[in-house]
């Protein structure tokens, strides 16, 4: 998948190992200190000044603008599924501080494709995506339990 | 720990079974248009009418702004640590929707502290926070690592 793909992919079009990569998103300082006013507000992510000596030595993107770009990028068609992306839950890390600057994108791997037992018209896939800046650093690993639905059957005659 | 209290806790200061009580932020649905234009613009997130029907069956936050929203809470007293919030990483799950006129609020509790062996200055703590309606349902559970330094220690006479 490139990005610029206009499909939407059902749970009966995923295969374990499927990859997908995202469009890309360039964030800068204005960026970052008006998502930290708003959810994050720390000295590292709101004020280049006040963010030197501190754990990350320089201003850097909260953690969660971070996540909330990656979402950007995967509903952007970074993940082109059907129904869109709906996340149950997962897990998280941030490797390295994404800087003013960067520019993100996101590779996706689907690891898991379960079909539910309780609602045969969906399955749960776990996507693994890395969020990557332009050096090719990984600034964020997300393992998502995302909702898929399944194509609908046509009735037997 | 009660909102409104401001201290600042070190490695040191901790117990496991330490809890912690946030303020609270009442969410609407122009909050929750903002944020899924800009991160998440899927239609359960945008409109009222165009979420009728789909998988939330009605207007939900963004995920990733329910998280942003727990961090603002944590970083505004609700994980009152010396140095911020500081996050590498974690798991996460959204157990239920959160809906316009929702009021949020954080319950945290110390899982673990594990003093760092490379670095004697910090260490690192997993917090399970609990992001609870004004009806008590947990919409979001959080558990992150998080860095914590230690206090300073006087140098010997």
């Amino acid at each position: 998948m490139s990005p610029g793909d206009s499909i939407a992919l059902y749970l009966d079009d995923l295969h374990v190992g499927q990859r997908f990569t995202s469009a890309t998103h360039a964030i800068d300082a204005d960026e970052i200190k008006a998502f930290a006013r708003e959810f994050d507000p720390q000295p590292f992510h709101l004020d280049e000044q006040a963010a030197k000596g501190t754990f990350f030595d320089g201003l850097a993107a909260s953690g969660w603008h971070v996540a909330a770009l990656t979402m950007k990028l995967l509903v952007g068609g970074g993940a082109p599924f059907a129904g869109g992306v709906i996340g149950a839950g997962g897990e998280f890390s941030w490797p390295k501080p994404t800087r003013p600057g960067d520019v993100l994108q996101v590779t996706s791997e689907v690891l898991e494709i379960t079909p539910s037992r309780s609602r045969p018209d969906r399955g749960m896939v776990t996507l693994r995506s890395e969020t990557r800046n332009q050096h090719g650093d990984v600034v964020q690993v997300l393992t998502a339990k995302l909702v898929v639905p399944k194509r609908e059957e046509l009735p037997s005659p």
